[in-house]
């Protein structure tokens, strides 16, 4: 742990004068702020402010701005990169209690709610509505923290990640000042867009307090299946087909059969342990049961087996909920391991020859049990990677695929993360994927909107 | 005209060089390159550069920076808003002999262009593909300007706008650099969102030379109408049911009396001349003609008559053909006189509040000659003024009239701008719009990118 300056102690007591004790020092609260459920080491913050309001969020901005201390927005933990890492320790806002839904606009498909709400409870509010809010990481994040890090999950092939579905946001800046990025109109050529700057910028530009996100109508039929394949070659090209026909997936997911494994054993699912597609489309009736023959004509030209057709909701939420428990699942194949998972995304014409070289690669180079599960229909794919914690080489080992990986998928005109973000890890990367010109543009609007580098350092963008 | 200076002498000098007779100081081509099809004054600029490589561009930007002369892009000169009025004179970058189709990837739904490539070039070009390029203002504009000014147009509701349909763009910056904004990946997590920010920038931030787009598969089937209204609420209300039914349109136009008959006269057709809706569904047969029929109840309920299905693709060009000239077609009810459309834009739901106050305004205050035209679906529409040049009474009504119609439009959570642009005669309501601080994000974000401000000063955002 850092050893807590007295500029830090001072913004402590400055920040307690205001939140009293809402503001936290207690080890147990701050070692729980410092990780997320990814592999990096966890380093706890000096404080954590469980914050109410935005303007306690922009006095605390304000006051850490002054004496210089670092800043790291907390949503639910569950991020992928080490995002709540305090590297430079500093102070930990917590937004969970930030909970309120502010405004459910149902005729124009759109609601407002404060950062920590979380994509559960807001469904769960939309329920009577019919309409949901689709993006969908596998655990139950905030929505905050899912614009923050431009989640995606396993129905962007249809209605798009967080880029695509944040409307507008209130933003704290680092000196405390408060924004407004946007209008509520569903297309606006007014003003630079700072809403999608802010998306995906992981806490390093302002911390975001209050998301208007898009919402979608619930389809009035939903047809689903999962199907198998001897091969996971097999599996992607009838993926692909899928999208080059112009058949409108609302999901379509890929799990090879270690991966399937897992889901068995943590699920307590019996699907067959093969590689996998779990599927869905949504639409009226007729339109349904049209994508669900032409996909099935599809799997079939593939060789697929064991098309299972799920008859009704249940059936439909233990598939999906086994699927977004998929990461859960590997971390409990050897309990105590170190898992880690990598996220590349290329397009879609390269996702075969990308998974492909990938496979060989891991047989030739590697002695590690890794798993794959890809929201294929977004060319975007996780290889895990279940590590001896221990083991020297093990990491050695992954770091080294890990690198090919990345290469491979820029090679491709991919990037090294379809979802997860950059954190701590993947900083080095973004040299090759953007080039140095246009890190130097990006690192020139971190300097313009955080002179002082206090918005939660040490993640997304490289050093200068 | 600005009196050419010593230092503009010296970089027209510099890059004939490179460019030799491709630089020109013919006054008939400086006065074309200085203004657009708006109402704003011309000012020429003190050169046009036609320029046909990215080297050539960036050479360019690196003399007008090292000599402190402004920049100002120009495709094909039909902006709205004045985007490429030299106002602090300068150098014009004509960008429309670099109108090269780079690449098609049928497989991936994307294709990239240079900037100078127009919308019905690249569709005309794609034609044999089965994709098509969806985003179709009513010029025959060019990509680069479309992203430039986040451009949308008659199937935004469906497909996008230019902001979702820019997959990665390569930009020259102010000093010569060229970056390119992102990979080819559908989705990625990594680095900020350069693409976002440079579309709808009006050239203020960097020169775009080069655009990835996404492309759309040709729907199987399509099924087009219109469909008239005794009254303009009636109309609008039969949009709001239609939206809020979740019937997927893929356009939804709405011409009030006054644009119908401006259309019958330049397109020579017969339409009644009474509020109308021009619609279209796109998808398989079965499901086009569901929504066909759900939509024609909707209209039945609100009194809609003289509906006419298109049988045909002629027909059906014809009537999308005589939708983009609808502009056109108002610049020709009075020759000579001065057009100006405004183009606000707002939630769904309070379309027909903001519709119908503005048609009181415009009866209680206003003895112009006025039309109406808007992208429904969207919430956005053109309240189109025709106007006597030497009148400065008609345009201190106009001025008045559209300040109330901004001021309305943000009222309601709206923007100034649906898909014009600022340019140069919307940049003071952008405070009211975004707030000062917001603003000041711009401001810096722009300063951090063009120090000079050499980037079509003048234009986008307000001066500080």
């Amino acid at each position: 742990m850092n050893a807590t300056s007295g500029a830090t102690q001072q913004a402590i007591e400055l920040i307690r004068e205001r939140l009293g004790d809402r503001v936290s020092t207690n080890p147990a609260i701050l070692e729980h702020h410092g990780h997320d459920e990814s592999w990096h080491q966890g380093i706890p913050p000096d404080a954590v402010c469980f914050v109410r309001s935005i303007e306690e969020v922009s006095h605390i901005a304000a006051t850490c701005s002054r004496l210089n201390i670092p800043l790291i927005p907390f949503g639910t933990g569950t991020g992928m990169e080490g995002h709540v890492v305090a590297v430079h320790g500093g102070i930990s806002v917590d937004l969970s209690a930030m909970n309120e839904i502010l405004d459910v606009n149902t005729e124009d498909f759109d609601c407002t709610v404060q950062a920590g709400v979380t994509r559960n409870q807001l469904n769960e509010h939309l329920r009577s509505t019919g309409l949901f809010f689709s993006v969908d990481p596998g655990a139950d994040a905030s929505i905050g923290g899912m614009a923050a890090t431009r989640a995606s999950g396993t129905n962007t092939v249809r209605y798009g990640t967080m880029r695509e579905n944040v409307l507008r946001m209130k933003v704290v800046l680092a000196d405390g000042r408060v924004i407004t990025t946007a209008g509520r109109a569903r297309k606006s050529a007014a003003g630079y867009d700072l809403t999608h700057l802010f998306v995906g910028s992981e806490g390093t530009l302002g911390i975001i307090v209050e998301v208007t996100v898009k919402l979608h109508g619930v389809p009035a039929a939903i047809s689903a299946a999962s199907v198998c394949f001897d091969g996971i070659d097999n599996a992607v090209q009838a993926v692909i087909m899928t999208m080059q026909s112009n058949i409108p997936m609302a999901r379509i997911e890929l799990l090879d059969g270690a991966q399937m494994a897992a889901i068995n054993r943590y699920s307590r699912t019996d699907y067959a342990e093969k590689p996998t597609l779990f599927v869905e489309f949504h639409g009226s009736e007729s339109a349904v049961s049209e994508q669900a023959a032409a996909f099935g004509e599809i799997c079939s030209e593939h060789a697929g087996s064991a098309f299972a057709w799920t008859a009704n909701t249940e059936e439909r939420s233990t598939m999906w909920q086994a699927r977004h428990n998929a990461a859960y699942a590997a971390m409990a194949v050897r309990p105590g391991a170190r898992v880690l998972a990598t996220d590349v995304c290329v397009p879609i014409s390269r996702l075969a020859e990308c998974i492909q070289q990938t496979r060989l690669d891991v047989e030739r180079s590697c002695t590690l049990t890794t798993m794959l599960a890809g929201h294929v229909g977004d060319g975007n794919f996780h290889l895990v990677f279940i590590l001896d914690p221990d083991s020297e080489e093990d990491f050695e080992q992954m770091q080294a695929l890990y690198g090919r990986l990345i290469g491979r998928a820029l090679a491709m005109d991919g990037t090294c993360s379809g979802e997860h973000g950059i954190g701590i890890g993947k900083r080095r990367y973004l040299v090759d994927e953007f080039g140095r010109d246009a890190l130097d543009v990006m690192l020139s609007i971190k300097d313009a909107l955080d002179p002082m580098g206090i918005m939660n350092p040490g993640k997304k963008l490289p050093a200068r």
